[in-house]
């Protein structure tokens, strides 16, 4: 099956938001079994939308559109749609019930203009939205007058808040792709979350072993981003299920120390889950990363019962009087240096009374660096009741990759170092 | 003059990377007066890549594609788009050379594979990649055999990674687009960065007063994101300067003490800037934010200048112990409250010797809420030497958006103290 993705919005083409929708449902519908084979952006223009719908339904079993279904000026794909399609739009009492109840359970009245988002396409299935007022609509274009053979496709309308859009997609939109178009045999993608190993260096260490599930159909792919790859098992038939817990086995004894989760883990909330889960209590001492472990490892729910306190220390000053770092040991060493980093350790773990504690000291550049300490240079410690072990790297990026690598380096040792505990 | 713009790869209809391409890129040609009629993405395909080049120099002046330019199996941008237009790839012995040096820069041995980006299709115009090897290219497609009048277009190849890309588009393409597609008029877009002022509220109170500047042409625009406006003027033709630069007077008088900074500013870029220029010093003390304020603080070249010390105390043993709130205050008021907070500031202000010293203590959420402190209270305390102010909010969002709505609230306090204190 075909699909196509059209993404409505003049403030797309105008640069003013980012299309997130586009990555988003590509990704749903790929780890579905399912890939999107083209994605179009257009401006709210009658021509321009009208083109583009009629471009994709002449190619594609499926034409996913968003945005454009709310109530003001520029919302106007429901209509040109409708149009295109010679459906008459005619007025739902189901929906027009929703968006009163809507309003009704916030304590406000209903807006005037909401009314147009109860005028529907002829034949349209409504998929309501629970997030907001405008529905979704499916539409059945059959006989299809835009492809040479007729063959029937199906349109679904979408509208463009993702909190609105994303519930809609995956409780209402993928269950009727599925029923829709079924897959001919089952499919399965799982996806390992690894951070240490380059790409081309994953490559090396996995393809050659994994070889006989390749050889076999199973596809292996990479993704990498910054201090992280993803490592992706997507396997088709019978035997889906078996295969990929096979190869998933193998890569787990080659690779397993970088691997800290699985499909959308972050390392931030596995780092929390584990914590938890041992009752192990953590405390940060920051310089060159500026609080962004800290801040990362607050984005998530439950962190306050893990996170004991942090501590951001530019300054020589802030790293005496905050942690406990000697005097003796700036002067002798530099505040960037294995020594530092293990007194800051020793020093946050010790005042927050915390099981572990991550400390990190470098050079995020742009200025600062020497010849023996070039810019990228950070020393990571991790103090636990075992003792201090430092690791050093040279990450030589721009500031906030340096701080988010940086970030990702210490979370791994703590992470390691809590599965590691005997603690559970 | 038409835009159209084809990112290829494959990864981008697999949703396994966001295409921040588009925006950017939309962007630049928005604010330079010219805008994209259409994006497509298309996987790395033969088929696909050359349909949607071709379809684009069907209906476009100029055509941008980014991506397949590198040197492994799935570039096959240059190759497919030689293929399309009839062009042999020479090898360009200027890039060799490039390619030479970047490598020898970095004491590396020159890849094979790198070999493929110095062969250029026939006539292309090179543009050299100053941070990376593969080149971008610029063919005149004329006459233009996919125009029914054979009307000329200009097709821009460019390499896919943000950061060879985006230096690339702003030192060689846009001057490229000003020479070969000059504006008929002058033309003048002038951003001015708010916060803590809503869209329609902001809308009301502006466009009223600006009414005579709309009248007569300019542009207004707003463009909301968490916990910031943009107010944009676009004016064209001989008067552009004066009538942006009147409006623009219009609307500080009117919301001048919500206007942070300019065009792609930054609260916290404009916030260090500030502080740097009046020699003043920052302490930070964060419990709800979680070092949120303190990570984009130091995102800030240069911000080791002006942040002398930041803490996370999310436990009321760290409000104590790093900063010095009596344990009095905490049991009467609560660790969320106006006395807690201003202790908090006073204890960083003071520990760290700053200047000023910000400090933020609410509930994000999703736990943690009563009905007196429901979840998105929060307090923010400023202390200077004048004393301590503190703000309360209700910031009712996921925790990311508490936290990064917290921190503009945050920072444009101290970004107001910084001005209006006497230093400069």
């Amino acid at each position: 099956m075909t699909i196509e993705l059209v993404n409505t919005g003049s403030e797309l083409l105008l640069g003013r938001v980012l299309n997130t929708h586009q990555q988003w449902i590509c990704r749903q519908l790929a780890d579905s079994g399912r890939s999107v084979a083209r994605q179009v952006a257009v401006p709210d223009g009658g021509q321009d939308i009208q083109q583009a719908v009629r471009e994709s339904l002449g190619r594609a079993d499926l034409v996913i559109t968003t945005g454009g279904l709310g109530p003001t000026c520029d919302d106007v794909t429901r209509e040109l749609i409708a149009q295109l399609l010679g459906r008459r739009l005619l007025r739902d009492e189901a929906v027009r019930g929703h968006i009163g109840r809507f309003f009704a359970s916030r304590g406000r009245p209903v807006p005037v203009r909401t009314d147009v988002e109860s005028w529907v396409p002829e034949g349209a299935t409504i998929l309501m939205n629970t997030y907001g007022t405008a529905p979704g609509l499916v539409l059945e274009v059959s006989p299809n007058p835009f492809r040479a053979d007729a063959r029937p496709s199906v349109l679904v309308m979408l509208p463009g808040p993702p909190r609105e859009l994303r519930p809609m997609f995956t409780e209402l939109v993928l269950p009727l792709v599925h029923r829709r178009f079924p897959l001919e045999e089952a499919f399965v993608c799982r996806t390992l979350k690894t951070t240490g190993i380059g790409e081309s260096n994953m490559e090396e260490r996995i393809s050659g072993p994994l070889k006989p599930f390749t050889d076999a159909g199973m596809d292996l792919g990479f993704c990498a981003r910054v201090g992280e790859v993803d490592v992706r098992f997507v396997a088709r038939g019978a035997d889906a299920v078996a295969t990929v817990a096979a190869a998933e086995a193998v890569a787990r004894a080659l690779v397993g120390e970088s691997i800290f989760g699985e499909q959308d883990d972050t390392l931030a909330t596995v780092l929390v889950r584990e914590l938890t889960a041992r009752g192990l209590t953590l405390a940060l001492a920051e310089s060159c990363t500026g609080g962004h472990i800290a801040d990362r490892i607050t984005d998530v729910p439950g962190a306050s019962a893990v996170l004991l306190a942090g501590h951001v220390t530019y300054s020589d000053a802030a790293k005496i009087s905050a942690l406990g770092v000697r005097a003796e040991t700036l002067a002798a060493h530099g505040a960037v240096s294995e020594e530092v980093a293990r007194e800051m350790a020793e020093g946050a773990r010790c005042a927050a009374g915390a099981d572990l504690a991550l400390a990190v000291t470098g050079i995020a550049g742009p200025g600062g660096g020497s010849d023996a300490k070039p810019v990228g240079t950070v020393f990571i410690a991790l103090a636990t009741e075992a003792g201090t072990e430092v690791q050093l790297h040279l990450n030589r990026f721009d500031r906030p990759t340096f701080k988010y690598l940086t970030s990702q380096q210490a979370m791994m040792a703590a992470l390691r170092a809590s599965r590691a505990s005997g603690a559970a």
